[in-house]
């Protein structure tokens, strides 16, 4: 029974599909492929906005791409301090642009309009100080929160006023999408977004994420940026068709929602057990569930597979982490109730 | 009809059958798969040696994270100067090792020891002078030629004398094997070579391939380099199957040796054709043939997809590049001699 | 009366002596030149330990060569979060060394080992997060304090524990060493200090700071990175005879402790005014005094020069930052006392 | 006799005096003094033209610097294969620019409109290959020649067509305008020079170079670049003012004038001797000569100190390298003379 992560599980049937349908005869390579270049047009689509989109296979590799994009050598990215581009990226981001990621603190994994003007403020103008150029909130965070849309629109005019841009990490956008009911549209270019890693893999896809820029002459250096990163996939099709099927009837979406909806199961029963905490508002995909370390340890001699969060307590308790995916069984889920109510 | 490129053709029966039969139930993220876990076994046995082996998306990933393997920022890579990390990686060697890439010439696309010799002799041992520190030799090279065994072994003499590591860029290793008809312990470790990138893609896998070094500790840092460039699959099991089935059986050879027979047979036919010449020994799945540009014209005028190689000449004849795969039909390849015999 | 910078000063008579002393006749360029190659000699000789030692022109090329040499592109460097190399560098250090800085708090702009435990525990050890690989403390910090012997060496045995390097700013070194009055063998490399950056341009230097490796072998990258950071003087014997001045009879420990005393005076007598307030132990060259927002325009309306070192406060104060030199009028100090004393 | 370097001599008298004077009082740091803010305007009056002009300490950060205001980290820079930027700077141009140099051949070290013609066009225009962004002229080149107007006016013509930046190396930018003869306007910007190093330490500075933007909107991140890369120095105004001294009455000119002369006077009178033959023409202030080795060796036990510029050859000669400088005594470049003519 895996709920350590959200990657566990593996590829959807229309994703299969899709992939054979696209092993047919032979088709130009590196992207010059009929699917990658209605790639925009899907994407437009689901945003009603013109885009430029861009496939590769790793999130890691879309957010560092994005945000060379946006920032010069000398500049600064504001994020939360426990967002994935800060802490599990291994420095891909600064890598690929050159910037400094400057770490934010905010309740439940969330960026503040506060946290950030002060942040700026607290920065040296002059050329001893990296230059802040972006703003990068995840959606959904790191916590399974997900900014709602007056959050969002309260950092969007801050960065627009500062002369920032504003990236999204969407590796669980679909989550955060299912939680918030919102259009694509209202959720990112309308909210300020000018960039979106848009997420497909923890969704259901084998490995493809999209680059989408809602401002297009935002993305003038990209393809050369990720050829250089050697994330130009030489079968690119296979690449784009994910993205494809993904898109196709909102699968994307009908998966994430599935998801949360397990997770927001879970979260209720954990809830109803003494010695079980829930330790942010569940959202999304994933609970966070504060308990002893040795229910933990039980639960886990009982089958299920999960991480601790964060270190032990000195109080004998530990945040863990229980994910949910699109194809988690629902038995999964009720054995995981049954294991933690066993005392 | 494509003539284009290797990878024009999609994905061999047995990698979808593996990529299907790794979609079962639930696997550890990021490499802790079993089937990841248990490929430096499989590269072991092929090369008869330990290895450490690492999958990746792209041969430019592969190539650019195996030389930041070997050389500091302030190094230098000696390489042919129409070799592929040389003209079309977009800089990605450089990027990620930060050394400089010294280009040479050599006939038929290959090194020579003198050629190199000559080019460490020239350059200032001093501090103001990048420091030589690898040799990247393409088996086979851009050209579809091939080293010898000998050839081979006169370049390892060199860099072990001057105390270079050499790296094999093997895109097309299987064209290459199928060649040679060595070992492949005897084609790389047994010859020097300290890393291989070894190509999957082109010979029948989706995206796949795979970075082998054959002294482990030359590996130290490859996984922090691999996530810090976004190459860290999260479904890695997805690329390492891929790599399993291709190594299952030779299927990688027989591929590359398919593709070699038609260019061989490819070769032969259009030998006979007054205005064709063949530029370059066909050794293994490229063909270069200098034709008169009307010619060219009027074969992709009747289907057939190819690339001039280089600007065309005064004398109003061009180097064409005919790609052969291991899914090229047979047919193709008479249709297109057909083609050719047309006044 | 320059109050804002210990920069603002310009060269001592010693410097000027050993400046035209060195043009005579000819050198070797590029450091082959006597002075150069004598300088690890005396700074041996200051340390009473073998060292390799070289001069660059700035403190912020000091600390960024001295930083690659200890650390990969997917490391990370522990600092105080309002460290110079943090705050003040534009990423220099993160340049030049391709790692991660990580800012930690602490009271009066030091580090404390509870800290940088705590810091390190939290980074994840796996491939995904940056690998931490040094310390780096400065001496004295930017808030004019100073570690004592028993602070640093508990910092270096945590560094020790954890497989860490330590490295130390020394900008101001000379002040924090008039400050502790302990041997400079006994500051740095019996306190586990790695590395140095000795400061001698802020203690009366035209443009001249070194490296210093207490483990020679660390400098084994120094000189390629220093010519590829173009910080290699062509007319290096100029650097090099400025730094043995600074050597020559504790020069710079001399300089460094009339800026401290002129502080401490200054210090004394601000304490004694109701409105001031002391902000930080004075320990060093500079006074940090909290004072009415008008009290601060006033006195510069009176002919003093300062920066505001942090922004205004919602009370109406401010912290100034009061900077003393090694060349400070004294009688500039006095009337800055009854500047300050006006109503 | 020292005739290895034209950094192996001292600092004028003039920049002495400028140094002294500037030590007054205290000066505003980091370049926010009065003489490195009105450095622009004294470039200005030389180049009869609108400039930004930024001091540096070394040549190489100058070119670096100016270079990776030119280029995105996924150009390329082509340049002659024996510039000093693509041999001599350890990589330095790369690291700060990202980009990558393509040296280019040509006779006695000079870049020529076809020899850049052929190979823009042998760079494949696609995503996979570099894209060429600047050229990068030497003026005086690392041979001692100097482009004519016509040659400079042919290359820009190209650049301008190809939609290149030019960049000219100017260290010896002094023995360049000595030999042309020209207006610094008509040997910059009216022959299309987008920015320019002028040196002025090997015209007898300590260490001061500028970096002359002809567009100064092509200056906009030189700043952070600079500060960035360590080479903001703290107190600039003792580089500015070297700079201010070189310009005062055409010091830097008469320099190079002086140096040149020497040089023409030393070829001349080699040029009787039978065993030794000039190798290329010496238009600045360097002589090459071939010579017998065992002529060399003599000379240099006899105390004149020389570069071999080449390795020796197969006939027993060698190219040596004969540099003059601003301060070279008329008695050496005899002695000199008197000792080649020693059988």
């Amino acid at each position: 029974m895996n709920f350590a992560s959200d990657n566990a599980y593996g590829v959807l049937p229309q994703v299969w599909a899709a992939l054979h349908a696209a092993d047919q005869g032979t088709a130009l390579a590196y992207g010059n492929d009929a699917a990658t270049k209605d790639l925009a047009t899907r994407f437009a689509d689901l945003f009603e906005h013109e885009v430029a989109a861009f496939p590769v296979f790793t999130g890691t590799a879309a957010n560092a791409l994005a945000l060379a994009c946006l920032t010069p050598p000398f500049g600064a990215v504001l994020c939360h301090k426990d967002s994935h581009i800060m802490t599990s990226e291994c420095g891909a981001p600064e890598f690929f642009s050159g910037a400094k990621l400057i770490g934010l603190d905010g309740a439940d994994g969330k960026l503040t309009p506060q946290g950030i003007a002060d942040a700026l403020d607290g920065l040296d103008g002059s050329v001893h100080s990296v230059q802040p150029r972006a703003i990068s909130v995840s959606q959904a965070t790191e916590l399974g929160t997900v900014y709602t849309a007056s959050e969002l629109a309260a950092i969007s005019a801050l960065a627009k006023d500062r002369g920032l841009k504003l990236h999204m990490d969407g590796a669980r956008f679909a989550n955060a999408m299912a939680c918030l009911g919102a259009t694509p549209a209202d959720a990112t270019w309308k909210s300020g977004v000018d960039v979106l890693s848009f997420g497909a893999t923890k969704a259901g896809a084998l490995a493809a994420e999209a680059v989408v820029f809602f401002d297009p002459a935002l993305a003038s250096e990209f393809e050369y940026r990720r050829k250089r990163g050697g994330h130009l996939a030489s079968k690119m099709r296979f690449v784009s068709v994910q993205l494809e099927a993904m898109l196709q009837d909102d699968l994307w979406l009908s998966s994430g929602a599935r998801a949360n909806e397990l997770a927001s199961r879970l979260a209720a029963d954990l809830k109803q057990i003494p010695q079980i905490e829930i330790a942010y508002p569940v959202k999304t995909n994933m609970v966070f569930a504060r308990m002893p370390v040795e229910k933990a340890a039980r639960m886990r001699a009982g089958g299920a597979e999960f991480h601790d969060w964060f270190p032990p307590q000195k109080d004998g308790t530990v945040i863990t982490r229980l994910a949910l995916a699109f194809a988690t069984p629902d038995e999964h889920v009720a054995r995981l109730v049954e294991l933690a109510k066993e005392k």
